[in-house]
């Protein structure tokens, strides 16, 4: 047997291909055919070539970078400025430097649809950590395809090529709405905009919480920002007056625009309308009342990113996995 | 005259020295001696050379990628989850995407004491924006006399060879006091620890409010997180009782601590203690009693910053600059 182990350039030769087809080839990256990919995982197994060490000379040419896409729609009015999204950030971030790795702070609107080429091509990062999954997958399934080590924070429950980390949002969606019920709310809006991934997972929890006690859902569309969900509540109560007891909103900043639309109107949390929110981000426990809110475990979701991230970076395949969350009931629902 | 515009490297070649020595001298850089300055200012008059020509040249090999350090001391517990500091990050990003650039995320702890080497010559980064100045300028110093492209978020009053973007910091902490002293409080504690350039600013204020009526100052020194305001403010209360009436605390998030130890003890906020915080981020609005707060503009501040970091990667000088402070009434001070 040949001690000296051979390099990811050597078998790349041998084979008449590119390294990174090799590469992909090992990984079983769908983009290369499947009889060039068994025949480079043959070749790979008869010269006792290990993906590792393909691995290990591809990772000293690492930059050392991961790449944060905060994954816009086109039409929100969300920012990087969201108290959610800012501490998604902050989290990952510390779970990156843990691992020696920086955070180059981007989102779907500077990196373009091309983010195999604008990132790692270009020698910007390592990898991708892609947050929210917006309304569409295209350009995370390109990079994906492309062999872009990449996880995405969102819906677990997506059918996905790549590992999607984040919170069980159907049952997040059903408990806050049960606890709704319980706190004898009749009448139960829901104020989010059910086409993100996340959302409507919240949406068809709430639905089913609702469906079990036969009660009507009654569900108010808006941009997930503060202010949209203060207009959206303000109109609503314009147009047809206090036809609703319960909000079950699709996040904290949501919650918050509601509950300043129903304060103005002297009209009282949680006796007359009861509300939940959904994030637990610190503002949920500062303001007045304080919020009740599905607390989504963001530490350990970037813990988790960065970990499947790294697996990929070194030729490992990482799956999708639901992180645990919580009902906290403060005095926005308590009766 | 010769219409061929010279190149930089064409000049290095005529002087005998390289490219960044000529870049640097043309730039008045300190680290090239006052002697070979004047020869090679002097010979690219002569030679009718440009520096916005080298800057063009220079641009074409950029990184579009700017590096924002947070400049932690040491020995805190401040971490990038900060609120405040999230929102600065959040600000300077979307002042960067504007201009076509990125945001490296990168802290003190990660890029060690070495900036130009581990940022710019490493090509992670064209320049570099500073987050605080932290207890001492020697790394940044270091970075700026090696010719980066460099800003800093601070106290715009330090004397520096690099421009730095802030608050007025006295000023903030003076009229702070002040409005206590307008509201009846006689004995007004700091809450916040001197060391740091910024809060030491802040501090002088304070001292300048209590010296116009005579008022001895009190200070509680602390790290600069919610956590430690609390366990100090307790901690005082305890061995000393309830020895003050107002506070002046050197953050919002310091400030929301104390809010939190002196509530716990049935202490009336703003009956029985008055209390101004510093930053006005989103969370003092929402607190009860909502906090009365010194608006720092950060999204000013950030475009500022961002634009005197380009007008130095096309080979301008920019100098230091104030931005303007206010103070916001709320409850914690309303008597």
């Amino acid at each position: 047997m040949n001690n000296k182990k051979l390099k990811l350039t050597d078998l790349a030769k041998l084979a008449g291909v590119s390294t990174s087809t090799v590469s992909r080839a090992l990984n079983n990256n769908p983009l290369i055919k499947q009889e060039t990919r068994d025949k480079l995982q043959h070749l790979a197994k008869q010269h006792n070539f290990s993906l590792n060490t393909a691995a290990s000379r591809l990772r000293s040419q690492k930059t050392n970078v991961v790449a944060v896409i905060i994954n816009f729609d086109g039409d929100t009015e969300q920012s990087i400025n969201d108290p959610f999204l800012l501490k998604v950030v902050g989290e990952i971030n510390l779970a990156l430097n843990k691992q020696g790795l920086e955070l180059l702070l981007s989102n779907s609107f500077m990196a373009g649809d091309d983010w195999a080429n604008y990132f790692i091509n270009s020698r910007r990062a390592d990898g991708i950590i892609v947050v929210g999954q917006g309304k569409s997958p295209i350009n995370i399934e390109a990079a994906a395809n492309a062999g872009v080590p990449l996880v995405v924070w969102g819906d677990p429950k997506t059918p996905s090529n790549y590992p999607i980390v984040g919170s069980d949002n159907f049952v997040g969606g059903r408990i806050a709405t049960e606890h709704l019920l319980a706190c004898g709310a009749k009448h139960i809006l829901f104020l989010g905009d059910p086409a993100h991934a996340e959302i409507a997972e919240r949406y068809r929890g709430y639905l089913a919480a609702l469906a079990a006690v036969k009660a009507s859902p009654q569900v108010v569309s808006i941009d997930i920002t503060s202010s949209a969900a203060y207009l959206g509540i303000n109109q609503l109560l314009v147009e047809k007056g206090l036809c609703f007891d319960g909000i079950m909103a699709c996040s904290d900043m949501v919650a918050l625009g509601a509950m300043k639309a129903l304060k103005e109107r002297y009209i009282s949390i949680p006796n007359d309308v009861a509300l939940v929110g959904f994030d637990d981000i610190a503002m949920a426990d500062i303001s007045h009342p304080s919020l009740s809110s599905i607390r989504q475990n963001t530490q350990r979701a970037s813990v988790l990113l960065v970990e499947k991230l790294l697996a990929q970076l070194q030729g490992e395949t990482a799956q999708s996995q639901v992180v645990d969350i919580e009902l906290i009931n403060r005095q926005s629902t308590k009766r």
